[in-house]
């Protein structure tokens, strides 16, 4: 499996995804599922990748291949809604090309990506793309997308990310909610990767990967865990 | 769906189910999930029911009606054992009577059970019973068992809920995961049935239902949202 998760606030964006892949608990590796595009001062975009490794990569690589050729391509999409198109456009590609040898093989074509950022002159946007190439996009009332292992971890995103958290609460919640899933799926685990972007700074100055020995994290999901035990502690016990 | 929690604990047991059952979100309705049989001083057993309604709904008949007619049945089982293999029982002989016709129209048997309690001389127990009768029994490293939509709700078992938590606290934690449940999963609906069992009482004294309006309920999780955003910010902030 996979978790990643994506926040629009109005401060910011946040992006995070885990590096684990599998093809069965005896067959795990790792690699970075978040790909950034950045030319400071005029854009960033934030790829996270869930599904088949093959089917990501490939899409990741046509995209940095068109990138390096004539426009259309990610540099020169003039708003957010062409990026998710391009990308779009770069899925059904490889789908194309390689759905009927997979569908040979019993398989289907299985990526999806959620996709943000901000270009010059445009507000921050952020999409999630499913396998079959269509979009949607986040807003005030669902400021946050997730791909992936998605259960675990949203009641505790529900908790406390809203459009109007700060970057700083919204990043800590969303890093307990990795924390919870990986506690219950082992087929999501560390590092995990984190981009925090500020609004309208169109740079990445915050990007961070977190291993499985990170002191920050581990006292981040102890201190939580402590936390929440006092806080069940107090809440008013049932009278019978 | 369904979501239904069984907790054993060293002071004793927790039961818990909702009651939304549905055909599609435009046609769904109430049903208690929960079957009790006591007879004090001798044994409790508690029946939590996920799955298709006519399914267990036969189950929970089939059972009552032998337990009219001879033994074996479940006011003579000697153990808890015993009781989780009646049980099983009910489950195939519906299966046998039903699962031919629901084959005919693309469907399959789908009913599984948490079952637990004491009978008197023996230690309190607790099982899940899966569709095809096979059933596992909780123990001291995982103390809860879930049926139906069990993802939203486990991260928050995960925090409060071991074997040597008090029935009060644990009785919280299971109460404010079926909240975090409901948020997220239309399909899982108050009223919630709770049972708690004090070990050793071999008689019901804790049983109680939550409705929409519950205001203890509504305290209860309020509460806990306030807490655990409290929580939150007083966290370390990741520092860049």
């Amino acid at each position: 499996m996979t978790y990643c998760v994506g926040v629009k606030l109005e401060e910011g964006l946040i992006f995070a995804s885990d590096s684990r892949t599998h093809a069965g608990v005896d067959n795990y590796a790792k690699f970075c599922k978040m790909t950034v595009f950045e030319r400071p001062g005029d854009r960033v975009l934030v790829l996270l990748s869930s599904g088949g490794l093959a089917a990501t990569q490939a899409v990741i690589n046509v995209l940095r291949k068109r990138a390096s050729a004539e426009p259309p391509h990610i540099w020169s999409a003039a708003s957010m809604f062409d990026v998710a198109n391009l990308v779009s456009d770069a899925m059904r590609h490889i789908e194309r090309r390689d759905g009927p040898f997979l569908e040979s093989g019993g398989l289907t074509f299985n990526a999806s990506f959620i996709v943000g950022g901000q270009i010059a002159g445009e507000e921050m946007r952020l999409f999630r793309i499913y396998a079959e190439g269509n979009f949607i996009e986040a807003g005030t009332d669902t400021p946050f997308l997730q791909t992936g292992e998605a259960k675990y971890g949203k009641p505790i995103l529900d908790l406390a990310v809203t459009s109007r958290a700060t970057l700083q609460d919204a990043t800590k919640c969303v890093l307990v909610s990795f924390d919870s899933t990986m506690l219950s799926n082992l087929s999501v685990g560390r590092p995990i990767d984190l981009l925090c972007y500020s609004r309208d700074s169109l740079r990445v100055t915050m990007k961070r990967r977190f291993d499985v020995d990170d002191i920050y994290f581990d006292a981040l999901t102890q201190q939580w865990l402590a936390g929440t035990r006092k806080v069940f502690r107090e809440l008013p016990s049932l009278e019978w």
